[in-house]
């Protein structure tokens, strides 16, 4: 009857989780998670390198295809009438690759908004934990000077009342001592008081950090879409200096394609190692940051059967005094006021005091109780694994379409530049853009039909 | 000091909620959610009516169209020297209006994932209060259980062995009483127990129905995605057969994509009238299905400073009576136990049974606080308000991209078709998709070259 079943590794972690892991010197290092680690942040800072590898090996073998074919296909003119071997599918490959990266740009725009919302759940339930925390101090706090107050005055002034008859007096003396009892208790339930780490600055940081991430990701995308779009307007219009714009722009793209999934497939490896059991290493580190003691932070972090409520002593020994005030007050009414009437208005204002004061303990078990706390937990660890996780690995696809996209155009597009028939060179460089779109499908099929020679000549 | 602030009605729950209503008659109709009211059922039906209206407008825009160019301008053979009117320009159109419609598509996807994230939202809300209510009446039949059991056989044997002493039986009758005016407390306290509605069912329901909507919308994407594609491939092969199914397609597409729009439309609209001011609706439903009280529903649904919790006096006498049994049990344990030994065992047993009975009721006090349900009250809300409106209104933009770029189509592709060259009629029609994606560029090249004669003339 604790809390209902809550977070759960989904496969992604699993399988992620499965990969090995090997540090610089090649060892294999434990997967699990340790960021504090010298082999782990090696065996991290390995996956960012294997792109490194990843983009270096593009490079080569780009240069190496651009060679080959500038040094023993010198291009001739397209008239002649034996085709290049393979020319007339230059500018197809390069459209086919292009529009595979618009499609990887949507799967992009796609994993950044699911990251964002894992991202924002998060944040969201940091700030829900924070209003509970510090609903728990603002409700002590409040409870402990209402009492206080009650002590002060009426229990005073029924004391300067009652002072003729002695055994009420002791009547009053022992509700004054459970009160001061329930304050002790109720202050030591405000758990949270005095914590140097405050959920809402850690809720305000990643909302900062994921606006920058979340931005630049967004940047990266629109770069890559104009690349796209003024490639193949650049093809269309057989504008020469605009493709080696472009050409120039995509090797930029190229880079911070390789960059960005080397990142994220490290952030993914490592977000799959605190996933696949994140209670231990959260638990740990709370424990560092606030100091709290363990059972304090086992009851909400696990919220089972197996941890015991560590405010069920304070609780139940608050709740007697409480009774025990009450059944006192109302001892004294009973003895008193026939007596002492006007003993009848701070009695009336201390029985408010007290219904007060239950209510406001009732609230407090709901507000201690670690359903409420638990259930924050859940939802951060499924916004940061689940959605966070998901977006990750959209985000990992549109950055390896998008890499091997730029990869086959940074191949074609030479090539297709050089077959750009000699005149429209300085001709139509400057024209490109003035006229409307229609002309753009017509260069783009003009174009084609010349640089796809091969395929029109059966006709 | 209740729960943290919950569902705000978003800016365009506002914006649907303020555009006009009307019924058949075309009277206003108020903006307030009363799906049970003939006018507002009316005003509903209106909007899908509008969108019957849109259908039949553009179906008759493209019969117009064609029937003027049919009549006025019959198709000549493209060679001839002056173009068509136009002409030129009819597969650049085509071709723009299903790259829009494949736009739109993504976008339908998104806004189907959303619409599906929200209602999962909202059951998984359910779910959790359905855990929370069924976990309140379990921990209250437990409770009553264990201290039935406890009267009924250690109270029974420390009366046998107190028998002697007259004034010990009276103060364990005093616990029997306490523990009897306990049970009966807890008792008041299962307030969903014999409800007829259950959240667990409800959810069940919703997420049937979520599923079947997100399948049609699936098949609905693809079949348009189908549709373009071939579309595109019969364009780029010439292929009259493949044409007209296709524009039979996309006819039947736009009557879907119509009809789709005048339903989401009027979801849409019923959704927001509901999500500006729903507490008031969901409390007057959730009385009539339950039958509970209005004060707990109150408690419950809106959760604030002004609502006091229904159950305050139950669990204050509940815990006046368990301090009460505490305090008689000490008292017999210091008289008794010096001169009946025996009596020891069933004292330490019905202190630990006092103990359990005092941790369940503080996780019912826990349970039964507002804070638990309202937060999922809230969920479901944010998840029905927030992402199914959102989802919504991207299956609206989808679905009108969507109806737009078919009519340009269904404009277009009769032109298209009759200016295809008359040989590519028999010839290739029985050829497509036997060759290579190639030759389907190559395809779309050529056919461009011939139907964009205009654009080439200048050459």
């Amino acid at each position: 009857m604790g809390a209902p079943p809550g977070y759960r590794p989904s496969a992604w972690v699993h399988l992620l989780h499965q990969l090995p892991r090997a540090d610089f010197q090649l060892r294999p290092v434990p997967s699990g998670f340790a960021p504090q680690e010298r082999e782990y942040q090696q065996a991290l800072l390995l996956v960012v390198a294997l792109a490194g590898l990843g983009l270096g090996l593009s490079l080569i073998l780009i240069a190496a295809y651009l060679i080959r074919v500038c040094c023993c296909q010198p291009p001739g003119p397209p008239s002649a009438k034996s085709p290049p071997p393979g020319g007339g599918c230059v500018t197809w490959s390069c459209i086919a690759a292009l529009l595979i990266g618009c499609a990887g740009i949507g799967i992009g725009f796609y994993g950044n908004s699911e990251t964002s919302d894992g991202v924002s759940q998060l944040s969201s339930a940091l700030l829900h934990a924070n209003h509970t925390l510090s609903a728990i101090d603002h409700l002590v706090l409040e409870t402990v000077e209402r009492l206080g107050e009650a002590v002060r005055t009426e229990l005073t002034t029924l004391e300067e009342v009652l002072t003729q008859r002695t055994e009420l007096v002791a009547a009053t003396r022992g509700a004054r001592r459970q009160a001061e009892a329930v304050t002790q208790q109720l202050q030591g339930l405000a758990f949270w008081q005095g914590v140097p780490l405050s959920p809402l600055q850690v809720a305000e940081d990643v909302s900062f950090v994921e606006e920058y991430r979340w931005l630049a990701y967004v940047l990266l995308l629109l770069l890559q879409l104009l690349v796209c779009l003024f490639t193949l307007l650049g093809l269309a219009k057989q504008s020469k200096w605009l493709v080696i714009m472009m050409t120039v722009m995509s090797l930029v793209v190229l880079v911070l394609s390789w960059g960005s999934l080397g990142l994220e497939a490290a952030t993914a490896v490592g977000l799959s190692d605190f996933c696949s059991s994140p209670d231990t290493y959260v638990l740990n580190l709370t424990q560092e940051e606030t100091g709290l003691g363990s059972d304090i932070l086992n009851y909400y972090f696990l919220c089972n059967q197996a941890v015991s409520n560590p405010f069920q002593q304070r609780l139940t020994l608050s709740q007697r005094a409480l009774a025990n005030i009450h059944s006192q007050l109302q001892g004294l009414e009973r003895e008193a006021v026939p007596q002492f009437p006007s003993a009848q208005k701070p009695l009336l204002s201390l029985e408010e005091t007290l219904n007060v004061t239950e209510g406001n303990f009732h609230q407090l078990v709901a507000l201690l109780h670690c359903r409420g706390l638990h259930k924050d937990y859940g939802a951060a660890l499924r916004g940061l694994c689940e959605d966070v996780l998901e977006g990750l690995l959209f985000l990992l696809l549109f950055s390896l379409l998008s890499a091997g996209a730029l990869a086959t155009a940074l191949c074609s597009l030479p090539r297709a530049w050089a077959l750009f028939p000699p005149r429209s060179g300085g001709e139509r460089a400057g024209s490109w853009g003035e006229d409307g779109g229609g002309s753009t499908l017509k260069g783009l099929v003009c174009g084609g039909r010349i640089l796809m020679d091969p395929c029109i000549a059966p006709q």
